[in-house]
């Protein structure tokens, strides 16, 4: 838990920086906001259930559609840009292997209302931004970037329906995780032709832009994106960042243009975090279209990440003092104390329990407690308390006031 | 959202002062944890349903089962006492009513392992701190407290068969909900008698603690107890918090001794907050007794009663700079300018689209950011950005390098 604080901790920093506010979601959805036709992993395993009202419900497997659907409500009232993030907890219903459990949280920052690969800039510096912020690099990372627009152009040249769209590029986000053959077979399936899907499978293995602009032409969109993106990188000073990797489509079925992963450079794990624009999502709920883009990003992979780094901080709980009344009858005077030491903003245990004073001083170790104030008659009796300062093992005898305006001092 | 955050910040900060260390717990679980038969509402109002492995499952009542098993996975393993607490997201299936939603969130603190009532004494003085950082005094709320051992003993004095005793906690509670005639009945079914039901009944009308001394006696636990709660909390300087009330039995089968709420004064809205001791929930669930106690808390009430006293802070995201590039030929250097100030720990609205000057003052003015940096063709030449302080109206041209300087002194 110290952990998952620190990390959320730190997304929530970087959004700030940002100037992005928190928004949250229900947990608990109406099944068919998640429900999508193109076969993508994530509405296959969806955690849904009929409720007792009879209702189709689902444990949300992501936070976008929630996100579109507020922004919908909210309509006109909504100045754009909207600028959002959310850390929510989502859920699937799969067998659990490493790296993939039922329930993980995803870190996710959403612009709407910028139709520009500006914003697809803004939030790869975020993703940038983080990850410097816990010591990872540009020798550990990289986000591969591609753009939908690509396999747009592909389907359009070999003559795809329109409409199968995002059900290829469902299935072409697999090619790495199944056979070509496999791949093929799909795409067939899809009413691809089997030259077509070789074409594409082909066009897919291109890794630089110059190349890109060889197959696509100068006029086409994709190319004059990924170039403006590149070059706004650039100048924010973060391009050795980014990688051009036609491959890269992702596995969600409302991408529309530029599409993006964070991958670590060792290859050993999966995607760190994905993202891309969503153009035409909001309409598919009834809405107007609207420019949109975002990214998710998962406490999983990042803190497998950072373990094998040996970047993982190392999180003790922080307590200023140790409170521990030597006799049972100086317990009331104990509990004033430490309420004192608390309004000063200090962090206290008090000892509940009528203890030994080597069980303090091995509880106050444990603890790495910073000071350990006892509680004797003698002492009390002219005001004041011996307090031991656990590092330095110096005491001393002072009076209550002393040691609250000491803390105080500490505090400000 | 920001208010949620607001609140959160708040049980979290009094919970560090205090020591605790934060937990969580699954959202979804076996329905199983929840199920107990005494009647309660919660349990009959659980959000449960079958998922498709067949399992019976809930999504989380409450979170002090899920915190009991925990402990007890933990076995020996854990050194007791242990001072948990967790901020969690709580379900009801029920109709929604002012104040009655079917999720919110609960602020629990637990601490397991302490068998006197110094553990009840340690929370509710985390409660009294809450009250008093968010500027509630004991002029507007006050926190009943009671014991179930007061209902034990008059259970055993009229002969009352001791299993029923978590039910007719429940039957009793609903006191205030339901006519006394109704609670009457429901105890006759309960297998009390008429007379003994009436005896139990007038009892709870007891408002001093001389007053149950002398209808329990001075060798009753009860007794025992409250006066040395009362007496520990005078010690501590919040008495003037507390009042004993008889009536206060809490609907949760699980309590044993302690009970407690938190009320407004004005008595117009529901409990802001209960808890109690449950010295015995732990072998309900296989593992050894365990001397237990805690509170829920709960965000809806306290939201109302913040609203009611004109509390509620005002809360307003905090922008550090706007920057805004006259010309699209400047945005890598706004990225750039940007990039350094967020570096600096400067929160930076970047404007990721062409406007007009005319509306990023307005922008500026609604998000109420603290200055403008403007880029400019003749001022960027000479190395320089426009800076204009949007309080002060104070505009000045100073070079990147100052900027970023100052942008640094200032978070210092």
């Amino acid at each position: 838990m110290r952990l998952r604080s620190w990390l959320f901790q730190q997304f929530r920093e970087v959004s700030r920086l940002f100037a992005f506010e928190e928004v949250d979601f229900p947990v608990l959805e109406s099944e068919a906001l998640f429900v999508r036709k193109a076969g993508e992993e994530i509405t296959q395993q969806l955690y849904n259930f009929e409720d007792k009202g009879g209702r189709r419900v689902s444990l949300r497997p992501e936070l976008t559609p929630s996100l579109a659907r507020l922004v919908l409500q909210k309509g006109k009232a909504l100045p754009l840009p909207v600028k959002w993030f959310a850390i929510g907890q989502c859920w699937r219903y799969e067998r659990m292997t490493r790296g993939r459990r039922r329930e993980h949280y995803q870190w996710n920052m959403d612009i709407l209302g910028i139709p520009g690969v500006e914003a697809e800039v803004e939030l790869l510096s975020a993703i940038v931004t983080f990850f410097k912020k816990v010591g990872i690099s540009s020798n550990d990372v990289g986000i591969k970037i591609s753009s939908r627009k690509v396999l747009q152009s592909l389907l359009e040249r070999f003559e795809v329906p329109p409409g199968s769209f995002a059900a290829v590029c469902v299935v072409v986000d697999k090619v790495e995780k199944i056979t070509r053959k496999e791949v093929e077979e799909e795409l067939l399936k899809l009413g691809v032709l089997k030259d077509a899907a070789d074409g594409i499978l082909n066009a897919l293995s291109v890794r630089s832009l110059t190349e890109l602009e060889g197959l696509l032409g100068t006029e086409s969109e994709a190319v004059r994106d990924l170039k403006q993106l590149f070059s706004l990188a650039n100048g924010y000073g973060f391009a050795d960042w980014l990688v051009f990797d036609a491959s890269v489509v992702r596995g969600l079925a409302y991408y529309t243009g530029t599409v993006f992963e964070g991958f670590d450079k060792e290859g050993k794990l999966r995607a760190i975090c994905g993202g891309g624009r969503y153009d035409r999502l909001l309409s598919t709920f009834g809405g107007e279209d609207t420019p949109a883009c975002g990214f998710g990003f998962g406490d999983a992979v990042i803190v497998e990440l950072l373990k094998d780094r040996g970047l993982l901080p190392s999180l003790q709980q922080e307590i200023d003092f140790i409170v521990f009344p030597l006799e049972e009858v100086l317990r009331p005077q104990a509990g004033l104390v430490t309420t004192k030491l608390r309004e000063a903003g200090c962090v206290v245990e008090l000892i509940l329990e009528s203890k030994k004073m080597k069980w303090a001083f091995k509880h106050a170790e444990r603890l790495q407690a910073k000071q350990l104030v006892l509680l004797g008659s003698s002492e009390w009796e002219r005001g004041c308390v011996r307090v031991k300062n656990l590092s330095s093992r110096e005491e001393e005898d002072i009076s209550i006031d002393e040691l609250i305006t000491k803390a105080n001092t500490s505090k400000e």
